[in-house]
């Protein structure tokens, strides 16, 4: 579990930043990529990583403004060309549809897979064996979601050297013994699972919100998450700009970290207002607050610790 | 009056081309430039010229590819938010409209410049006192247009020192001498304009082709043009496939240069396919029937001379 940051900046493309995409890389869990939002360019710059657009299966879109949507219809070309066969799933606001569906019509484009668009509600949007997903709505004068990917908890591992130790051996047993709350053998020998079974993995927790004002509402969303990805459009003194433009500052960002209890935060989507010189200054203003803050850059990327 | 080459390559980016987007240059004659195509990306090709988005007050679209139109949401966009004001217009096939206006809705952009969509048919289509632009149908599946934008004669310049050594010395009579055919002085000499102004100065012509086939028709359209700028996605050998999809290759281009006893071929649109220690060849096949023959790459640029 990665996250590889592909565009770090916010309204337009500056020749330090390009528009918002995030892409979190699942390839050692389900052999897929995800990505989160699809800024123009997008393609461009995965060309750039070790990425394969045809491992991307879903999108997640958080909101139709321009710099994180206007991607979409070259990545979806440009994935058919690349031998991508897989079928490919996007969600996002109601309208994105309409978007995608115009793009690729006007532009006589037939993709080499089944493409599925789903305008998506707040709540849980996917749930299988490996992964739940929810949305919530932020505040951003536009519909903006925020995501929550829960890995689902992984249980602990048989402890085949214990058993043997019982001179229990390996066969059909591990797997009653495993599957089950307690086991008695023909040796009329009872095993209760949770004395052999090692303790259960933790799945690992990523929020990742679109474009929005800081809240309150936001924090039971983002509770403990394992990485929080948060905007950052301004400083921390330009709180009232932030608020007028429905944005968040470097210290809003923070403050949702601290009080909702993540391990780490990336601040991302920074005004192109800011250069170089002013990065470390961002970073500061929000590490006053919560400590294991990072400033996401255009090929940032960062791998996903279990906790 | 000059060419900058922002995208040369066919139907997805590559690390060293990008989608397709050429931009005329017309500072010098009337301040503006004018684009055509813009495939995704093109903005940011763009933040590496000296090329003010602002500037830019006419689009041509050859057709409607998505290597050709994806840049243009995100081209008006940010458009914008760089303090432009003045009318932009778009020319291009049927279809374009609804790509931007749904783009534009979707997306929630408000631009803060007046917008002009105009959907042509072949002919011509601009006609003011300093450039006429035709358009013409091509060979390409779906409709693709050819411009041919030609720049208006200027008349010749007073020969002021000729008029001094006469003894006709500057004032409203130069104005008289340089609008009528005769004038007849208060000395009676009479002064024929011929002979008192210089040589005009021709226009010049440059025909910029979308996707297409060789067909011996476009010769006319493109006849005697200081530039030719043509696709040339596919090298000689491979004919039959670029028939097949629609294309043309390195001496099918070549061809119609010479036909059309145009100046000067720049090949542009070339397949990914070809690396750069095969453009040396790509070139030299097309030169052995048009002498004057270079390829595009991205940002190269060429001034047009008076012929």
């Amino acid at each position: 579990m990665e996250l590889f940051f592909l565009g770090t900046g916010a309204g337009i493309p500056s020749k330090e930043r390009n528009v918002t995409s995030i892409a979190l890389s699942l390839l050692e869990e389900i052999n897929h990529v995800w990505l989160f939002d699809c800024g123009e360019a997008t393609q461009h710059q995965i060309l750039h990583t070790s990425i394969k657009p045809r491992k991307i299966n879903k999108i997640f879109i958080t909101h139709l403004h321009g710099d994180h949507i206007y991607g979409m219809p070259g990545l979806l070309s440009s994935r058919s060309f690349q031998a991508g066969e897989e079928g490919l799933t996007i969600y996002g606001p109601e309208g994105i549809r309409e978007f995608i569906e115009t793009s690729l019509k006007i532009s006589a484009t037939h993709l080499s897979y089944p493409l599925s668009i789903i305008e998506i509600e707040e709540g849980k949007i996917i749930d299988d064996e490996n992964f739940a997903v929810y949305a919530m709505k932020l505040d951003h004068g536009i519909v903006s979601f925020g995501y929550r990917v829960v890995e689902k908890d992984k249980p602990g591992e048989l402890l085949v050297d214990k058993l043997k130790n019982m001179g229990i051996m390996p066969g059909p047993i591990y797997k009653q013994i495993k599957e089950n709350p307690v086991t008695i053998l023909e040796n009329g020998l009872s095993i209760k699972q949770d004395d052999v079974i090692g303790t259960k993995k933790k799945g690992r927790v990523v929020s990742i919100l679109g474009d929005t004002r800081y809240r309150e509402e936001h924090i039971s969303f983002i509770k403990d998450s394992t990485v929080l990805v948060h905007e950052a459009t301004f400083d921390h003194e330009k709180q009232s700009l932030a608020r007028d433009y429905f944005h968040s500052t470097t210290t809003q960002a923070a403050t949702l970290a601290f009080k909702g209890n993540v391990k780490t935060l990336i601040l991302t989507h920074i005004s192109s207002r800011y250069q170089k010189e002013m990065f470390h200054q961002l970073v500061k203003e929000a590490q006053g607050i919560f400590k294991n803050t990072h400033m996401a850059k255009d090929f940032y990327q960062i791998k996903i610790e279990n906790n």
